[in-house]
């Protein structure tokens, strides 16, 4: 581990058995609570895109709004949130996507992205993928070219990078924990 | 209205009558997509408190998390989320808001300021300003000091403004809108 990803695993808190006995729920408030810790998180995301020509961000609700703000303001590009069904006022398009049990359905507002979009998914954390999966679809099914994803934490266990490389999409994160 | 009053509030989508006949909402997706009014939004946001030490930005969830991100990095503060209830996976303390109809609980992690924190609450609109006093005062509940509260969007007809001016915090809006 470089570090600097062991400094920001340091800055996550563990919270054992959440939200169910046997689970280690990584908890990223205390990063974002964290001056330096937020700052660096941040700067280590925005680093390899820098020089990219980046129309949007597309924030996955509700963590993923948090990082895919400043995000967006240190790349100068747009910011597009995707929001659980029946939170945008405009006309939307809908995604299914898989939970733990059962599915549930993610929106966009049409026009949130153009044809030809070069567009960055951001979430703080990537676990099965199935979230960003959708995320990644429903951006495709508006035109835009997904040129990368990205998140602070990584449970790779859970197969959710892999997943998401498997559609032809770039992951980066910046700490892996090991188990779920 | 300024230059860049004028432009921002071009920035912001009125819908009519959503989520009900009679009321404009006031889309604020259209600006975050916008890469040049999310960049001056954030900036004037900013602005004012650049030479204030700001321990914490406190967003209400969720669109006050894209703009208080932002606000953070640029600040290089911490940010805290402010939640509905149930969201957060360590010890919370709650606090009741107004709704249009009844009433429902926001929550804080327990140690999410310290006591003397310096914080700014930032959310993308101010209508009654319900959400935003519970707000305050679950911020002051944990000894913060509530330094001031910034708004993309005023809708002064409805008070909210006023009702936290009341209360002593300093707010700060870019665009005001007539009616509701």
């Amino acid at each position: 581990m470089s570090e600097i990803t062991s400094y920001l695993a340091g800055a996550i808190r563990a919270i054992p058995d959440y939200p169910k006995p046997g689970i280690i729920f990584r908890d990223i408030t205390t990063l974002l609570g964290n001056p330096e810790a937020f700052r660096v998180a941040v700067d280590e995301l925005v680093r390899p895109y820098a020089d990219l020509a980046v129309d949007q961000i597309a924030g996955i609700e509700a963590r993923g709004f948090i990082l895919g703000g400043a995000l967006a303001h240190q790349l100068s590009s747009g910011f597009v949130p995707i929001r659980k069904k029946g939170k945008l006022p405009h006309q939307t398009v809908r995604m299914a996507y898989s939970l733990e049990y059962g599915t549930d359905e993610m929106e966009m507002h049409v026009d949130a992205v153009k044809p030809g979009d070069k567009v960055i998914l951001c979430d703080d954390l990537i676990a099965t993928g199935g979230t960003a999966e959708g995320a990644v679809k429903l951006l495709r099914q508006l035109g835009a070219e997904v040129v990368s994803a990205c998140f602070v934490i990584d449970l790779p266990e859970l197969g959710g990078r892999k997943k998401l490389e498997s559609l032809g999409v770039e992951v980066r994160t910046l700490v892996a924990f090991e188990g779920h």
